[in-house]
């Protein structure tokens, strides 16, 4: 809107945006949401999202993931428990030619939980005061149906891309990625990649990444009613949690003058999510398990970041007499998400960032994630630079009545299709 | 052994430990080790016990205890999830002349949880290096079979007492005494019993009470990658946890100088026996729950110890910003076991001290257990002077390869057989 019509590029890109269809936009989405696809029985979503691709016009390729293939690469990070994956990738534009960009977005979505607890059914969307309703909303169909539309709007409006943009459908997001990390082994990278995760239309050109740990702590059974007899694996727990409270303060101090990370008070949190141990009210117990989450600095490795948890517990261990002999167990496992970082210069950063304030009138913010997500393996197999940009606010994931705002799916669209036409180019 | 030859009655007393049979001890635990007996499943284990009454000719009595007329009693304790509950009751000498005494033991065992943790199979009871192995060997068949055998030796050397014993033998103790309440609701008190279980021959006029607590903890859910905008409920369960550490503390501190519990750093501990909370690695937990056991001083009510556990609980709350707004839930539940004392210059501590005294050769030791059992349902509804003792040592209960040391068990059926005499008297 606030394109200028001096320059041809920037009119195209105006034009572009302009042609984006909110109707095809909530119909693609809410087809999606129609279709249930948590880890490993995505493959009808992925059906549905091709079919989509081919009716506006893409080159659509499906095929069956080689899961022990992808699952031998290094940064693959799931367990192979499901019988199938598909791939699905639309292509727009000329692979040949100018810069490549890829939109990533997923399919699978977490299971609803208890449908009690839902005031909308979970597949079954609905708009209501200007949300759209339903499991996969906002993490992350309507996005993934937003890139869909951008790219429809250039179809549309006829525009040849110097360049060309492929539209990345995956599964397996969820539990680590391997959707996203098929994907690459079977296409290579691009110039640029855009996931589109909820981040409220902030320009992420940085994300945290995660890995998943579990702490055994060892103590002795004695009856409770000597207690004095056994060691509380529960308050030998505490010791460790102790240990990682510093730790978490420790890594996150550097972090505080990062302009990316300023809104976080701990943007690379250690958060304990389980806690399970004993077997009778009345012994002593002789084991706890904690499960977590470990936050990765992008400015790190995920074998650095473990290094640091292990040191943490064995040093906590070493001042305790009774875990010095017994020491707790780390143990890592279930999905890991890779750091990713741009630099905030990079042309993909500026072509979004110029993007989305045309929609909004007003400078876009950029910002940090701390989620995990599928960035990491675009930038560190892929090799490609990458930006999270979509719409709705990531803290309603995972929820019953999880929703997405229309109008910020709007604004997505359009400066999905300005960025296309400006990162890409017109011919 | 040191029985003074010149008094008739140590005389007596003498004679009927030394007709104390061995063989017949054994053989008769060992029956009763043979037949699993855990809670609700305890009635072959009570007529072999009937039987063996009956064997060695005691008057025998065998009922069906009426379970919703027991659990409607105030004191009443467990759940109602059994179909079948029986009481045996065999008795020995004049019920209407002297002093009555009660030898009462349990016929329930605890399961024996994975049987390759065993080195001898724990229904197939054995005898290796002077130690009767088995399920219940310790906790406390064979002590049972030991008061049986003090009344064998009384009627083998044809002692006609003055007044009477009545052995009870009862089911439930592990899950909060219902067949001991059943057992006194239906034959009254006495003027003293003795409750077999194990103390290493040591002599306790006082127990410990405890009782069984859940305490909810709640939290705030939140993305582990946002961990800062939920609200932990481990981290708040920890400061629940300090609060209880104090409270324990505080209540241990004023019986340090009480010489029966001089021999334990906490006699009324309060121990966290479980914990669970959270649903998800990745999730800040919102709920945690904690299962422990408090124990009970002889000197304060049930009701006492349990206000004290709420209040700290409350307190604790009370000091800290979200539990003052979410305070957590504290549930009693399960079984419950009051405490007891009886003075320790009663008649029958002075007569079991004198007769384990002379089958030791030394001063027997006086001193108070903190395990819950049924005494304390003998003495504050039976109004009964009771005391704990019994072979073994009760930290093996519970546990793979339980076993008792027949020479305790020797010395634990002569003693018994002296304090009947001593206690009740000869005609």
């Amino acid at each position: 809107m606030n394109a200028d019509p001096g320059s041809t590029l920037e009119a195209v890109a105006a034009r572009a945006a302009s042609a984006v269809d909110m109707d095809f936009l909530l119909s693609a989405a809410s087809t999606l949401i129609r279709i249930p696809s948590w880890k490993g029985e995505e493959s009808a979503a992925q059906r549905a999202m091709a079919a989509l691709m081919e009716g506006i016009g893409l080159e659509t390729e499906t095929w069956t993931i080689n899961l022990p293939m992808v699952q031998d690469h290094p940064e693959a990070s799931w367990e192979l428990d499901r019988d199938e994956a598909l791939g699905v990738t639309g292509t727009l534009g000329n692979a040949a030619g100018g810069p490549s960009l890829i939109l990533n977005g997923h399919v699978d979505v977490v299971p609803p939980g208890d449908p009690e607890l839902w005031t909308y059914p979970p597949f079954d969307p609905v708009v209501v005061d200007g949300r759209l309703y339903g499991r996969g909303s906002l993490d992350m169909k309507a996005q993934l149906a937003a890139g869909l539309t951008a790219l429809n709007a250039i179809r549309a409006c006829r525009i040849e891309l110097a360049g060309s943009v492929r539209l990345q459908s995956v599964v397996g997001e969820e539990d680590g990625g391997i959707g996203t990390l098929a994907a690459i082994l079977r296409e290579g990278g691009a110039d640029g990649a855009i996931v589109m995760e909820p981040t409220a239309l902030t320009v992420a050109p940085v994300q945290a990444g995660c890995v998943n740990f579990r702490i055994r702590v060892t103590g002795q059974a004695a009856h409770g009613a000597v207690r004095d007899e056994g060691v509380s694996a529960f308050e030998k727990a505490f010791h460790v949690f102790t240990a990682i409270q510093e730790l978490e303060a420790r890594r996150n101090a550097p972090h505080r003058n990062d302009p990316l990370f300023a809104a976080y008070t701990t943007p690379f949190p250690i958060s304990i999510g389980t806690i399970a141990g004993g077997d009778w009210a009345s012994s002593v117990p002789d084991h706890v398990a904690m499960e977590g989450r470990l936050g990765v600095s992008p400015d790190e490795s995920l074998s650095d970041a473990r290094n640091a948890l292990e040191r943490t517990v064995a040093d906590a261990a070493r001042r305790d007499p009774f875990l010095s002999k017994h020491p707790p167990v780390v143990e890592w496992w279930g999905g890991r998400f890779l750091p990713a970082r741009t630099r905030v210069t990079h042309p993909l950063v500026r072509a979004l960032r110029a993007s989305i304030s045309d929609e909004l009138g007003h400078d876009a913010v950029l910002k940090g994630v701390t989620f995990g997500a599928d960035a990491g393996l675009l930038q560190h197999v892929g090799e490609t630079p990458v930006v999270i940009f979509g719409a709705g606010d990531i803290s309603r994931a995972h929820r019953p009545d999880e929703f997405v705002e229309l109008d910020q799916l709007e604004s997505m669209a359009c400066a999905l299709a300005r960025t296309i036409v400006r990162f890409c180019g017109a011919a």
